[in-house]
């Protein structure tokens, strides 16, 4: 349906007071389009689970296709890995070409983990759209569609040249996606100005904003290994250098109360702070006490506005997820787990290198901590996903068009703000392309990605369908 | 089908060599013994998991039976509690009346988790019967009716009068079953002399044992909560005080890497030793490198075998079961979950007290523990499970009988031992009936009861069930 969409006829030359106009269509037409991402949210197209059925998922939902071979799962088993659509509409040489980045895939959800809903029925209550995907990546990925398809509808001049590129495998660190990016470069990539992304949120409610960083992440696997079998704990417990007591004192080795990292040398990388970049935090409309309700969090381990966005922006974290191999169901069993995972990730910051903190966790810290114990249990760390920070010049025409696309659609100027979480593909396309690349997200802070009753508000996905459409008009007249 | 077995006709009386019939009858009969093991390891009697449909298939496993009430879970559920069985064949007052406890139920089990066959499917590999509950505890249940049923068969003379009390709820902590025999203590237990249990195993591939104490159990979780919902480790990392961060330095302040208890104040009420138990340990005749081998482990916190029995026997141990809210499947999930709850438990040995035990790690260690950490989560400690110690009289006259059956059917002394694990029954039956309580396993060291590939040796079974009828013939002797 994606594909029809684009290759429909080019329509007549679109009047120059035609954004109003669009902005009505989008109005007049948005129950149909939260219909349409009530349909692609119902597919479960979580590529985080490296199971066949969701692989399934992942092909319906992507209909055409770059082939990218398939995924080498740790114990054996092999997967396809879902095809990359790569889509355009227009070639005028007279107009700026810019390239849409989006996922299709999803992290996991089930009703079981807290879910209000059921996550694969996108569910509307007071105005916000619940379902897995809905603001992670598929309600973005379709406002964008939208603000397409109402320059078609109304048979206006779409002023920009489109160019797509939709992955399924985003929430499984992108596989494939930075090879097919070096391969297209001279081919798909060839006529690219900009690129943009809209796979974050706002730091507001209301307030809309521009990302011009986002976090890497490093992630991290630790196995400690008695035996493969389990052991009871009456049986053995006592005499048994346990695997979960390695395991926790491992785990507890990495960080301490105050949020701070306890590997060596971890800071060693991040960029100093200077003077300038203190006052674009001091100058970020954060609601620290909507902030909190909304996050729904007692307290935070920091108490001013600043020191918190530079946490979350500009400072390496470590997260503990969870553990691979022990007792996790309800109910009271007596195992002592022959075999078990620990998984945890650093977030990257400007300028740490995912390489150099391999070495520091594994050869040196983790090693360390566990001769330290005597163990006679066996240790292996892997570092399974490695993706660096991004940071972009926000003084490129993309960024200004945004700007102004903003003012038009909010009436307000943007945050301009980095990301937490890691895209990775934010990077690769600076890298590979080296032409500029933006986020503009289109959700709400409190919209929940990668937690249970993720949403997006009806408002925003509107509001974002018109926004694309604005910042197309505007990014045609400074090109 | 087991009941009708019980009310079948007394038979003539026995021919006093009728010894060497039964043995060749068991023999003769094995096929058909492993067959109907094979039958009861069929149904998944899983009584831990709290799910309807395990707790239908311990209906199943349970024909007949004393009403037992339903089971409260911590999330409000309500499940039924599997009807316990009372049976008995004979009622002769020059005999001795001998009680056999045992349980039909089972500990989880799924393919997934490292079983090499269907644990529901008994699968004979070299003499061995792989299966979940083939040892622990269908096996031994089985080897005592068999042993009833040999005598009926040879229509000899049963010389001990035979009750049965067996349950469905001992790997769920035994609910409801202490109340029952309480209820019952003046009319089903009234002239029971004697009370057999068979839940445990041999120290040995091959030498027998007979068992006189076993540890108790305090089972724990402690939950870190602080929302229901998880985060996204991008978008929070960094600001929070992750609860899996609160909760494995929680879990990391319980035992050091030498298996020591870090717990103020827990090894205070341990019994000491004296020279008379010492040498105990000695006399038992247990191949260290044979055990190491047989349970796959490379190397003990302990290197003789006083240390290693002492350890599984006389000292408390505390085991790390595994976390309930984090994330536990394979691959990559980037989340910090929102809630979480650690399980580990404490095994008690005389003179320990699960209600002391439960004030030290809740009110001082834990509580201690986690206000250092000065996080804004909140903690909840509860004990789940508090189940004492037991030890009994070895002098008693079935523990003679016991010993010369050993002699007559395995050519050797028994090891007095004691069990590691907890069988709160023996403790229970020791206090409330008060009288004699022996344990009498069957089972080889390495059947592996509550983990993967779980089994019985035929062998053992049908060594055991012979051991039984021997049993029945020296208890009467000597009563």
């Amino acid at each position: 349906a994606l594909l029809l969409l684009l290759q429909g006829g080019m329509a007549s030359p679109a009047p120059s007071e035609g954004l109003e106009q669009l902005f009505r269509h989008l109005e007049l037409q948005q129950d149909a389009l939260v219909q349409t991402l009530k349909e692609w949210v119902a597919i479960e197209s979580d590529s985080v689970q490296p199971s066949p059925r969701f692989r399934e998922e992942l092909f319906r939902m992507i209909v055409d296709s770059v082939d990218t071979g398939s995924q080498q799962l740790p114990d054996g088993q092999s997967l396809p890995i879902p095809p990359i659509i790569l889509a355009e509409l227009g070639n005028d040489l007279k107009k700026p070409t810019v390239c849409f980045y989006g996922h299709l895939d999803v992290q996991p959800a089930a009703r079981g983990d807290g879910w209000l809903t059921d996550p694969y029925t996108l569910t509307e209550v007071d105005g916000k759209l619940y379902g897995r995907g809905a603001t992670d990546n598929k309600g973005p990925v379709l406002a964008w569609i939208n603000a397409v398809s109402a320059f078609q509808a109304l048979e206006q001049d779409l002023p920009v040249n489109i160019k797509f590129i939709l992955e399924g495998m985003e929430e499984a660190g992108s596989v494939a996606l930075e090879e097919l990016v070096q391969k297209e470069k001279d081919r798909f990539f060839a006529g690219v100005d900009y690129i943009l992304i809209s796979d974050n949120l706002w730091v507001s409610w209301r307030k809309p904003a521009v990302t011009y960083g986002t976090r890497g992440n490093s992630y991290f696997t630790v196995e400690v290994k008695c035996r493969d079998q389990d052991f009871h704990s009456g049986t053995f417990g006592g005499i048994l250098n346990e695997p979960m007591a390695d395991l926790v004192a491992l785990l507890g080795s990495l960080v301490d109360s105050s949020g701070h990292i306890l590997i060596p040398g971890i800071y060693d990388h991040v960029a100093s702070l200077t003077e300038e970049e203190k006052n674009i935090y001091k100058s970020i409309d954060l609601d620290l006490e909507e902030y909190r309700n909304s996050s729904q969090v007692k307290k935070f381990l920091f108490d001013t506005k600043e020191e918190i966005l530079m946490h979350l922006w500009r400072y390496p974290s470590l997260s503990i997820h969870g553990i691979e191999g022990a007792f996790d169901e309800p109910g009271a069993k007596t195992v002592i787990p022959g075999r078990v995972t620990g998984k945890f990730s650093i977030r990257l910051v400007p300028h740490m290198s995912a390489s150099v903190v391999e070495k520091q966790v594994t050869s040196h810290h983790l090693e360390d901590v566990f001769s330290k114990r005597n163990s006679s249990n066996h240790m292996a760390v892997s570092m399974v996903l490695g993706l660096p920070p991004w940071i972009a010049n926000i003084s490129d025409n993309q960024y200004l068009a945004a700007k102004r696309a903003i003012r038009t659609v909010f009436g307000t100027d943007p945050d301009m703000i980095r990301d937490g979480s890691t895209i990775p593909i934010a990077r690769i396309f600076q890298e590979i392309i080296g032409k500029s690349v933006m986020m503009l997200p289109i959700g709400a802070v409190d919209d929940g990605e990668h937690s249970q009753n993720e949403k997006i508000n009806r408002w925003n996905y509107i509001e974002g369908s018109k926004l694309f459409a604005a910042f197309f008009l505007e990014l045609a007249k400074l090109h």
